[in-house]
């Protein structure tokens, strides 16, 4: 989902739930599911509930439980069949509450509300398109951009699904997508696959369309298999039907962020575990960069996995080396890179007896600026850690992804422009090893599909949008059309 | 500006600014002007500010001060030479963010904020044809049909002005519009003139629209002139333009309440001073209803520009009835009709030595549904009072209003099949009288527009709209389009 | 109520309920009543229920209706028969929820809940004797004194009333006192009755205090008489009883400003109507400053009442002038000097059909730095007013008031050093002509106490307070004391 | 520190800043200590600060992130040199502002704060003795008592600190306090130890006192030492000195449950690492109660440590079970038994590919009700554990805590009146193992103190209180006090 003021790409995560039987909250629902999936996006999100073919959304910025308070919560119609979820991450140039989701629109054929986890790379000129034929948008989203083409090709379709399909003929980049008609759920997912999508079965009967499994056990549903890559999944009245007119049009290219750092280790995506892809890195790093040390510690949360991982490789024992404040949020989120740089020593501190007088293998899965990265170090050395050799279970990243993740930009990135050895002094490290791009795309062994590593080689299955043309909602006025009469 | 939902109508204000110096802060002035309307609107209001032709609008649920804090108003972009304001009153099944103004929509030609006060007869048609054509909605007010005309009409047309001509050329009903454009300021009133909407000037250059007068003074500005009925007027870098295509295209029928009960009594509308036509009222009622009496009094603050009329023309001595709390609001936007009656002692207190022994000519501009009233009435007996005799500067209202302002359910209405005299026994007064309907048409004594009494006569100057149809996006599925693959 | 950080003095008011019958909400009636009060303190407020002597306290900076949250309400225990409540105001400097009343405390014959309407002279001096004696203070207030006094005294007498009675011997100046014992409701004015309170009788039996009649009102009690300067009146089991060994100790000194700008218009206070008293200062007006004029106006609220009074004495008409916008608060509570220049003409228009081309008599209360009356005339000769004769209901007030009235610094009076003519230049008045204090002690012309008018002439019935001695608590450390062994 | 309402216990935790350079931003600090501490206090928080011997406090009901927004943090007065904090845990009776802390008095030496963590055994008496002599209490808290004691101590003696050890004399029970003067900040411990305390030193110079050592680390201050049992701590102009009179009075009886539970695993306490701790719990039960396994896992965050030790010691591999969800809080800190059997899932959720076809050994630190372990293991089995074999580092616990822990009431906990193996088939594991009471004393291998197992035996080192008398403040009146004149 991308944003048309700036070069800024988002994390998104979607769900919906098609409860048959009538014995779920559905919006209670939604509202675990949102929570399951909170690590995908905090700074937006919304809950669309169907009553009966009736649609009501609220959405607002801020996180689940900042945003479905009891009494918001309470506020949502009760008894219905259908829910959609969105939670959204975004920069502060998009941060508008016309951006958030699902978004809910009203068409020729009813109501609709829309999901969207991705980026079109093809989103600027489609607009363009739209306007010219009379469009007016709210916002500046490529989601609402979806709504339009789902919408007018409705008034040439026999279905909502037919409508989707059509639409997709016209979409490029990374889409997954849940939407809720008056009467029907459907998910779908881009030809290339980009973004996970999953499906899962409730105990009572109906089906649940999520991002991550993990929200599938929030809600108590069962696993039951991926959105394949182009299809369009559609559950109603009747059951779970699919259209796989576009599967097999392109090349699978799942992000392979989702497994590095993105998903939650308790997800399983395209077959294969989270959390084992992460393991699995941590043993490819100590085949790639192996190191005499007394013990192997993770940067909580993020490099527990991989650290258990080189552990059981190299037979170097596993330790817990940090205590997280638990009172304070992750620092991906946070504001300004000086708050970033006052809080990390309230966040995280060093367990003084596990690193004191030892050679320490220090394991985290991706190293961004690069100063948290290095203050954590002085933290381990400051508790008396006699060598800190970090490993990162990713390689490099130095490339902008165009499919939906946010990527600083490349100037602010720690791998810009430097060697492996030149970013270590940065680091302050003993030594420094990096995944090789080899090894990532082994990661999740059990699953069968390709995997994008735009970002670490600047190679992408999809060309990246065109220069951006100058936007004329966003430009200043040139002097002379101040003056003339327009 | 109606909702779809339910046959409810809104009062509104409406607000533009074009600071042609650009000495102005122009989102503060827009502040001041709706803290000066907010009468017209409690329930939602918002800004949005025009800088060198990029557009910023900030809406929500709440009163101005509630919804722009310091913060808000501060994020506010700085260095703009245009804005425009709204302040808006719904019942509660349209209390959503999606209606709120001014609606900010980004088209072909840029992005335009949209004000509307009044409401369409013939809103449900327009936008059927619209979703037709592939148009998608966001929330369910008649002001996004509106844009979408506007828009469109816009691929078609040479400039702005010339699209909303084209639009008023479809449009039905009341509309007192105020458009801002990348580089116009644009105002426009439909034929009738149902809604009010004036014209001032700024110290420094530049012009100003608001719904009342009022608003002027808040910001400094000068009254110039009303807008005409029909009248389009655009304010841009060249100075003020008229365009007067609809103008005497219909009969005008300027709605009267406007005189009798919205209108601030500081304001000037169609050239007559709404305190002055209130006092008028109070003279007239004086010839039409006198009675002997030792102190006339008005209701805080409706009934006392008419109290000192009927004073002056009977000669019975003015007084001061009550003492209003001044921390609670006014009982128009309450809640339910239980907080309406508690509150009313808590409110509302009598002078006792203005009314102890003594008989009383009490003043209002209306009775809704006679509780409050009645309440008051009893006040008074409480306090003294020897005789209570109730005269309301307004001819009891009887039915609905298709133009924009909110009328309860006619069951509701105290004056539905009752009476004046049972009235009166309901109210529990010694006597009762209503300004008659001739009257009415000549409060406003230096006005030459016409008016419209539809809510008290049940002829309107328009045809009503016909029964709604079936609202698809509102209305629950049938069984069989559950089954169906829709 | 003083505050020992600074020279400030507040105005408060106080209010309780025995509920004999236990028909009532006690809670909702001190809310309400404490909204009746809501103009003798905006600073906090307070409400403390008895169940069965079980005494449960909230209080809290903010208006009654933002500390009184239908939640924070609702939390209060329910069933009781007794309930005490406070609205304080108090400059930026006390600000804390520690002074804040009622004060609740805990002592050797169980809880007590007092508030407290005043100032002591003699504080300082017995806080300092209290704290020489183990004492500790949890806030800066003297009502925290007079809560140590009362308890103290409990431990060697028999009831609470006689403990109240020996405190009083010991405090000197202004209080108007309400405590609530496990098993009484005790109200307590100083001997010279410098602030007013009330009692009321309720309709199921039991009883009201309260600082002025319109609390009364507001919560269906009965007028029943004033306490007396110096009595004790206790409301039990037992009924209503009283100790009058204070009463004639003192002469009766009532502070006129309450008549002339605190109370409510509708409120009765030592027999006198306070709005009758306020038209009979207009009176006096005319007739101690005639004027050839078209028209007699009052600035809202506060100057109304005497303009009416002096209309009807020179027969000159009386005018609605302004229009005051109902959405802002009143000018005396705001925040800045600067935000109160800035806010004048928002807040208040002036209606041009009632001044334009007129002589105009303007009335107000009161002058205080002058800024705001310039502001007003300036509004008339804008609006078109032909003369502006400035009136004022009071004498220039140019001294500091010792018993509970806040007034600002002298140096900001605009009376402070100028002549009358010398302020109407500031004021930019035609004529400017204020209350004589011979007049202005013969306003309550049904009263039979005698007045303070300490704050117009210098001379006061008690002693001011010395010089503050240093405070022990607010004073830096010297820097001896610092390197001390302390 | 206890509450007179009902017989609940609180765990706190105490901070204070004696910034001898003046480089520090004290108030800063403070906060940073007390998000440190949180853990030992989710319900109120408060920060006070000495500003040249002027002391203002801030505490409310709430998290430090909550209270202390960024404006009221600001509010704070800079330029201090000294602060203290608390962080404050309590069950819903006495969630009260009044009992928030520091608790800042009012006396005659100047002001002082107090900072308590612990509960005296002897309040109930201390206070009646207080209130016979006159002192009146504004909360229920045992704190309130020991600020009374220090004030009055201080009246007889020459020095603060000879004031707080002549009240040591009379308490009875656990108290670890901070205590800021004008001129020192002071630390001091029951002769028990029963809570910790220690000592750290400002790179610039100064000292730090805190509960944990953890908060010294966010603060940069380095660890000196712990406050020795019955010591006081003086920091002042002159530097640190020390009162040793009251150390060695009593049995060293450190609480164990710091060790197991409460205490953060960073911490050091009497010499010992809070997670090495564990780890030897965890190493203690893999010798009591092994188990044929293939995979040791723990419960996020608490049985981690324990479940690594019980991994070394049996040679089971160590594995990852759960994903904690980052943005909801900590199980015992929720509302109502209903809230939390609902949350269990959403908050965990376990990591299938860990323990799916495998017999688990599940490690946690401690079992309450057991609902919550029931549910984690109903957790393993859907995710397809073979066999849960449940270990709890911590022998039941059965029995009341006097000295400043919440243990629900017996009835609650499942414990009591069951055997292990009746306890087994509750939670539904396939074997349970708790660690002996003889291993517990054991955990904190490199400390010297002694312990307080009373919470498992039952046995303790201090009477506990007599059954509380009959509270005057929270009794209802007899029928006969309420008739008789009190």
């Amino acid at each position: 989902m991308s944003d048309f003021q700036a070069p800024l790409h988002e994390e998104c995560g979607v769900f919906g739930i098609y409860d048959k039987a009538g014995t779920e909250d559905v919006a209670a629902a939604a509202y675990s599911a949102l929570y399951a999936l909170q690590h995908r996006g905090q700074e937006s999100c919304g809950i669309a509930v169907n009553v009966d073919g009736v649609i009501t959304g609220h959405r607002d910025l801020g996180l689940v439980n900042e945003v479905f308070t009891p009494a918001v919560l309470g506020s949502l119609p009760a008894g219905g069949k259908m829910a959609t979820g969105h939670v959204r991450y975004a920069t502060s140039g998009s941060r508008t509450r016309a951006n958030a989701q699902p978004m809910v629109v009203r068409h020729c054929k009813g109501t609709i509300a829309l999901c969207h986890n991705g980026n079109l790379t093809n989103a600027a000129a489609l607009r363009h398109e739209l306007e010219m034929q009379g469009a007016i948008f709210h916002g500046s989203s490529d989601t609402e951009v979806i709504c339009y083409l789902v919408t007018r090709a409705r008034l040439q379709t026999a279905s909502i699904e037919a409508a989707i399909s059509n639409t997709m003929d016209l979409l490029d980049g990374a889409y997954s997508l849940v939407i809720m008609s008056p009467a029907k759920l459907i998910a779908a997912r881009d030809p290339h696959g980009f973004r996970p999508l999953c499906i899962g079965t409730l105990p009572g009967g109906g089906y649940v369309f999520a991002s991550e499994s993990c929200a599938l056990d929030a809600v108590g549903a069962e696993f039951l298999r991926d959105v394949a890559p182009g299809e369009i999944v559609i559950a109603d009245y009747n059951g779970l039907r699919s259209m796989k007119d576009h599967c097999g049009t392109a090349k699978s290219t799942m992000c392979v962020f989702e497994f590095i750092y993105f998903a939650r280790p308790d997800s399983t995506i395209e077959g294969s575990s989270v959390h084992e892809a992460r393991k699995q890195a941590g043993r490819f790093l100590a085949m790639e960069h192996p190191v005499e040390a007394d013990v192997v510690i993770g940067v909580p949360d993020s490099g527990l996995d991989a650290a258990l991982g080189y552990s059981q490789q190299s037979g170097i024992p596993y330790g817990i080396g940090f205590i997280k404040n638990k009172y304070i949020g992750r620092t991906f989120i946070q504001g300004s890179q000086k708050q970033r740089e006052n809080s990390v020593r309230i966040k995280l501190n060093a367990v003084k007896s596990t690193v004191e007088g030892k050679r320490v293998v220090l394991i985290d899965d991706s190293i961004v600026r690069g100063t948290t990265s290095a203050r954590i170090i002085k933290l381990l050395r400051d508790a008396g850690a006699k060598e800190v050799h970090f490993r990162v279970s990713a390689p490099p990243f130095k490339y902008p992804c165009y499919f939906g993740t946010d990527i600083p930009d490349q100037k602010l990135l720690v791998a810009t422009g430097r060697t492996v050895e030149e970013i270590r002094q940065v680091l302050g490290a003993d030594s420094l090893g990096y995944l090789s791009t080899e090894h990532v795309v082994k990661l999740a062994q059990k699953s069968k599909c390709g995997f994008c590593t735009g970002c670490f080689t600047g190679r992408y299955p999809v060309d990246p949008p065109p220069q951006e043309p100058e936007d004329l909602h966003e430009r200043p006025l040139h002097e002379s059309e101040k003056k003339k009469v327009l």
